[in-house]
């Protein structure tokens, strides 16, 4: 099963996801690299790899099982999209449906079992809601479109990994004045419980160790800074223990993450966006990689946007590109075996 | 100026205070520490010199003045409190006394220009105010006391420091869902100015440059991730580069703290307790120092609590201390010359 490969979506194609995928395809040996099939706009791959001189060609194919017959140095490519001539750092509707079809194509793929997981390039939501796109961004589209596959998904849950570090934000894009109301036992619960479901399906891991980071100050300091520590958080840490996972807090969230705590747990469950994300991006900026729980596939991304300012201009770092390319490629072998 | 001692007030008796005074007053030459003189309960300093065995004694004085005079391996003492017999992990009324009079001595001698500034060793609040202390905290006691003979200060500000990694919450100890509304544009300013200033007198940066945080993910998406990035921290900013204060900012927390970002700024302002402390204490853990701006001395005190759990025991680490004491002096010789 694991011999099948990869599909990486190209995002925006006035982004920097094209010329960061072929980087990291012409460097993939050096970097022992899975293989891996890119699916989106083949005039603006064609483009970057000339910008390449000798070192990759692109080889449009129809289906993954095609892209083994690529010649070495040529990264397959299933073409999406009317494949307009896009311009870096200039965004199009061609560019966004263009976007919109490489995601369906490689969901289509996924469900079918023809690709090991999806790398997801970055996309501009700006672009794509004015080009129609109603969802409330890139992970609920895929669950969207599994389910109009009649594949059920859990709510999906996004994790940061970077090596052993992994936390998970149980509130995500809200203001922070909403996060309070917004956390409830359950939320917790489900999530905790979908994070340990992965970490032993997709990250070989027996008996996953959970640690939960307060919402206050010195997580309330026994409700002195604040009550949904006692109220809230700690409820759900009883619970998931009670389902047989392990998992303590709530912690202080100042003292959860240095080296020594981290080597207690296997995940965090941070209470809010930038509870979890300034952690892993203080210590690990250009590895990190955004992973997606939940979903009927593997799903992992770059831990960066379209960065359509300097698109083009081969700026830009494949760092955590990379880094999802190899970590969707272990938790496929984990999952299929 | 610079030879005056640095005071050490030993905390609580009964916490970790007193024995990372004298390990590392015992390593002070292999360590290159400045000199300093302790101030708290001699009893509970002589029964852990006693454990040391002949690597340090405790020399009784009545000044700093007479510091000078200790033999060699002696540390230097001015008792304070009726210093009744502490054991090490038990909290008493006279242990909270001491702890209490050695700050007041502390602030009397800081006042009087005859040490350099004081690093402060944990107490236990909760064990103060059961013997009567009426203040907020540490910090709030010094001001107070400053305040009482006659030293007006401006509002106590925290820094923690870590090398050249320095983080000020806005907002301090209260509930996470009390900071949107604790937070004002007249607050950021006043607090950047202090900031400022300090890092000019006693951080030796002529043009210092502040990062503000915003409050919401990504700093709020322009609104759409909440409001008062723009409405609160925007004008902040403007107002701090008006005053001629380099001042970048709201940025998004998580990308704001990684080693590439933090050389673009000598301060970090965030907008709540963990926004600063996660960051630094993720990096930092058992060197970040706490450091009170405003006061009209050198205040600094190693980031940790009493410990009493594991008091005694010789298991505490010294390293935040010995960093606040090399930080206190760093400072002082800044501003003094």
């Amino acid at each position: 099963m694991t011999a099948r490969p990869l599909a990486v979506t190209l995002g925006d194609p006035a982004g920097i996801g094209p010329e960061l995928t072929l980087r990291a395809f012409a460097d993939r040996q050096a970097l022992g690299l899975p293989s891996f099939v890119a699916i989106g706009s083949r005039a603006t791959l064609e483009a970057h790899a000339a910008a390449l001189g000798d070192r990759c060609d692109v080889f449009p194919c129809a289906s993954p099982d095609d892209a083994s017959r690529a010649p070495d140095n040529s990264l397959p490519l299933i073409a999406t999209g009317n494949d307009a001539p896009v311009t870096p750092g200039v965004l199009t509707e061609d560019g966004a449906q263009t976007s919109i079809a490489s995601i369906e194509a490689a969901v289509r793929l996924a469900l079918d079992g023809a690709i090991a997981g999806i790398v997801t390039q970055p996309i501009n939501k700006a672009n794509m809601v004015q080009a129609g796109f109603a969802h409330p961004g890139h992970t609920e589209f895929l669950a969207a479109l599994s389910a109009r596959h009649g594949k059920a998904t859990s709510q999906p849950v996004m994790m940061l990994a970077a090596g052993d570090f992994r936390v998970i934000p149980i509130t995500v894009h809200i203001p922070l004045s909403a996060v309070p109301k917004a956390l409830s036992t359950d939320l917790i619960v489900e999530t905790g419980v979908t994070v340990a479901h992965v970490l032993r399906t997709d990250f070989g891991i027996a008996a996953p160790r959970l640690a939960v980071a307060g919402l206050n100050p010195h997580a309330g300091e026994r409700g002195v800074l604040g009550t949904e520590d006692d109220a809230i958080i700690a409820p759900a840490i009883a619970r998931l223990n009670d389902r047989g996972i392990a998992t303590t807090g709530p912690h202080p969230a100042d003292t959860l993450f240095h080296a020594a705590a981290r080597a207690t747990y296997d995940a965090a469950l941070a209470m809010y966006h930038d509870q979890a994300l300034i952690p892993i991006k203080t210590v690990a900026f250009d590895e990190a990689v955004n992973v997606t729980l939940g979903l009927p596939f593997v799903r992992t991304s770059p831990d960066h946007g379209t960065a359509i300012d300097i698109a083009g201009q081969g700026l830009a770092r494949p760092d955590s590109f990379i880094a999802a390319l190899r970590l969707a490629d272990t938790m496929a072998q984990s999952r299929y075996g």
